[in-house]
């Protein structure tokens, strides 16, 4: 398993009333498959993993890898905020086919989570867990910040693969690589992805890559091939498609994600839909990025 | 039922693997009863309902109820990060005879928590659950804050019955309570209890409850005698003990619970088991609360 | 001296120019000379001492020493960035018959006013300084928050007489005015007035007492005599007025001002001006106190 | 006038008593002037500007003029809290020579400086004041945040020349240079040049190239050049260095000037001089650079 490239944190579809859609998200595979992507992230913060019982969980993972993406990673959001739920899950995952699981880091209780009580739990996790871990830093959402110190000591375990790093944090992304610049580093900011790239980061695990693969693939490809003229402007393409729904949350997403021809329906609530406007505009913004996707993946 | 008063917001007890330990809630449970709270609230953030799957929320939610506490409001903490979570939780919580639900605001997408998503979420749990409703905000933990204007709102539900307030923010306490003088305020802060009373609160769901009710309930009953000097040096009288633990997370608290005589035990990892010196600090600071526990309530 | 009631933390009147109109603040002393008021605070943040060049900043201390107040406190505030500029301000106050310098907290390079650098910075400062020192503790304004620890640390030197904490955490107040409840805590919340005295504040240092002095220092003289439900109510009579002006700034303060009868005008720029509907509002929600100010005062 | 490149952001040398030493200012600019810097900037947050007073601010900028940079951008920070205050300082430093004026947003009364407030600020300044203007956001020490759409209607203003953008956020970084590649961006952290630079900066002025100008010049200079590997590398160089000095605030900044043979001397109080550990692992973490600073600077 490589972790580097681009990987898309995939949704998961829902009906009306709010019931899972496996058959949907099996047919966003396909379009992912056709892809350049390096893999995807199912049961990430974009997979509305929190809205999910434990049941609907493991059918998600169940129906993701039996979709199938031959040659691509597949990884699995297994974070729960005990050590107990995230071992139960992670475990669930191992036997399905993943080759990693993504962890967010526990934060409830924030005031807590110290930098001994996170290096513990991914210590235990790792020890214990059948399979590797990507730890999995978002502080906007979390309210926790995993620290530089705390990274490193933990890239010292064998099974500790890499970091999926959502800070936006850029001195800490060069420190860690400068450092360590064999333990890959996936940033998570869709407009930064050529700078951090530049800084050491080795891919991105991008929500908009669940919308438009092919675009965000771009920045990476020209950036692998030194071409930094081009990388920048395949960056800068990206920047009017994640304006336009990234303050609108899950239902934004699922609207770019059908702005590109893929599935995406309702967010659970309490997130609220977007309205006819928003989605005109979202629509509107993914106009140019079109092109890039393979046909074969309409609804 | 009536909102006023102290209410213990109790542990869930584990065994050293980590397992449920029901009848040491059962057993903590005979204080309660023999104390002047006005009631209990399970799975609250002390009851580290975050850490249990469904099953054993529905099954601390029994056992609890099973215990009982005749003439005292049993209240229910079923808060998911979904509205269908919480109200799958609250249902089940409504046929074991809780009085009300303590939903604490969901959080997780914080940037899409706007006032219209949170008052949309709790306007339809209102409407559609069997159980009525106690806003629930705790910053500190959340990151999200409900603001007065949604309060206010919402108190105009006739299912929604008042708020848990835990942000420490006294002057939207004393702004809420001069509005809807009639609408129930609880806070949640130890430190503060006498003053957040005086600024028109009608009481406090505490954590420090469910170790040292008597001592939390002197606070309240002085206050409404109207002996104010009583009613400070009583509040005086708990801050020793409520420092000691506080920072120590749910570990802390389920220290501070032994130190009462109570079952306490070691909290579900990430969180940290208290050493020995900080064991003895908490007990040691609990000293002058021992005699306000009844007897009988030993383990 | 003594540091308790109601002091009113006064505005500097300009010009439409942006110059000074001292005439404008001795004329506003009238009013506050035949209030209830303990005190005044002369250049603190509502007296826009950061608009000030030095000359200014001297200027109007003599104007406001001149207008006098016969039987009352005049604080001055001298906090510069710079422990040297702090002492020269403070000597210059010295001399003109001020009983204290508030101080408030140096912070610039807040992650380096530590708690070392700040109790460094303010015991140098009470040694060498000529009148004795208010801490002055404002982080809405500042970004740093003066702990419980340092300010206990710094209560113990004799020329450190009080403590002005605009923080609005109700926790700190409780266990200061425990821990020592003979250092005067003056509070500078107007909406928290009531339940701040109740947690052991001493008094507040109040914009909205530039205003209307009257309605303040009811507040304080019902919970003096122990009325705790004409303190409370006292309160609330104050909480519409409060709200009208208190998020417009500095313009909204002088619009505030003016509503009651006395001089208010333009703030420095880059405060922005009320428009005409900000002032109405504020007009009419400082209908109800307009009894309260003494007659005379008028422009 | 090119703002492109690297400027050092000088420090204010102060003898053992905190008078100006002057005569070391001056010394210092001969490394300035031997080096590849673009400029200085005189009177940044890195020269103490908060901390001297008026007369003290003329005398710094002149002497840094008379030292003279030919061919280099001469730089002065001239912001106060007040626009008149900006005004007077910026109209000194315009007959000096200087060729514009870094302003840091106004900030104290933090909630009132809304987009509407900086904007109206910037916009008179730059229409009144005799120099163009560099917009200068630093939220880690003001706590105001200049957002993305201000700077973009500010930057139409014809003497509205660049921005320093202090904020670590690269997302921005890459937005604003999108949208205007015309107009200069220079960022304030040396750990970040590199992806800076690759995010569309032109530059950036910097607390480590008063002490370390070729070493940072490296940095721009492998950029320009298109050698990626290179300039990645010369980052990396930068980056224990940076982290020796910059938790410890301008002392710390000071030691690094010393640890390079330039004058560096005690910051003013409140700023804690380093002690001898401190200033050890500052001039071991330097050690590597010290080959890049021409020699006939020492002191």
């Amino acid at each position: 398993m490589e972790l580097s490239g681009i990987f898309a944190a995939v949704t998961t579809p829902f009906d009306a009333a709010g019931g899972l859609r496996l058959e949907h998200l099996a047919g966003n595979f396909a379009a992912y498959r056709a892809s350049r992507l390096s893999g995807v992230l199912v049961l990430g913060s974009s997979g509305e993993a929190i809205y999910l019982d434990q049941a609907e969980k493991i059918a998600v993972l169940e129906a993701a890898a039996a979709a199938g993406l031959p040659g691509k990673v597949l990884l699995a959001g297994t974070g729960e905020e005990s050590l107990r739920g995230t071992l139960e899950t992670t475990a669930r995952a191992a036997g399905m086919g993943y080759q990693a699981a993504v962890v967010r880091t526990p934060h409830y209780y924030k005031k807590n989570m110290t930098a001994a009580a996170l290096s513990g739990y991914y210590r235990t996790l790792a020890d214990e867990a059948p399979l590797p871990i990507v730890l999995y830093n978002i502080p906007p959402l979390t309210g926790v910040d995993l620290g530089l110190a705390t990274i490193l000591e933990l890239a010292q375990h064998p099974r500790i693969v890499g970091l999926k790093e959502s800070s936006g944090n850029t001195d800490k992304l060069v420190r860690l690589a400068a450092e360590r610049p064999d333990f890959p580093v996936l940033v998570g900011g869709a407009s930064t992805v050529y700078p951090s790239l530049c800084a050491g980061a080795k891919g991105a695990i991008l929500a908009l890559a669940a919308a438009a693969p092919a675009a965000c693939c771009a920045v990476y490809d020209a950036f692998r091939r030194g071409d930094h003229d081009l990388a920048l402007a395949a960056q800068r393409a990206l920047l009017g498609a994640a304006a336009s729904f990234e303050p609108l949350g899950i239902a934004g997403l699922k609207a770019a994600v059908e702005a590109m021809g893929l599935h995406g329906g309702p967010p659970r609530l309490p997130q609220l839909a977007v309205d006819g406007a928003q989605r005109a505009a979202i629509t509107a913004a993914f106009a140019p990025l079109r092109d890039a996707v393979p046909a074969g993946a309409a609804r």
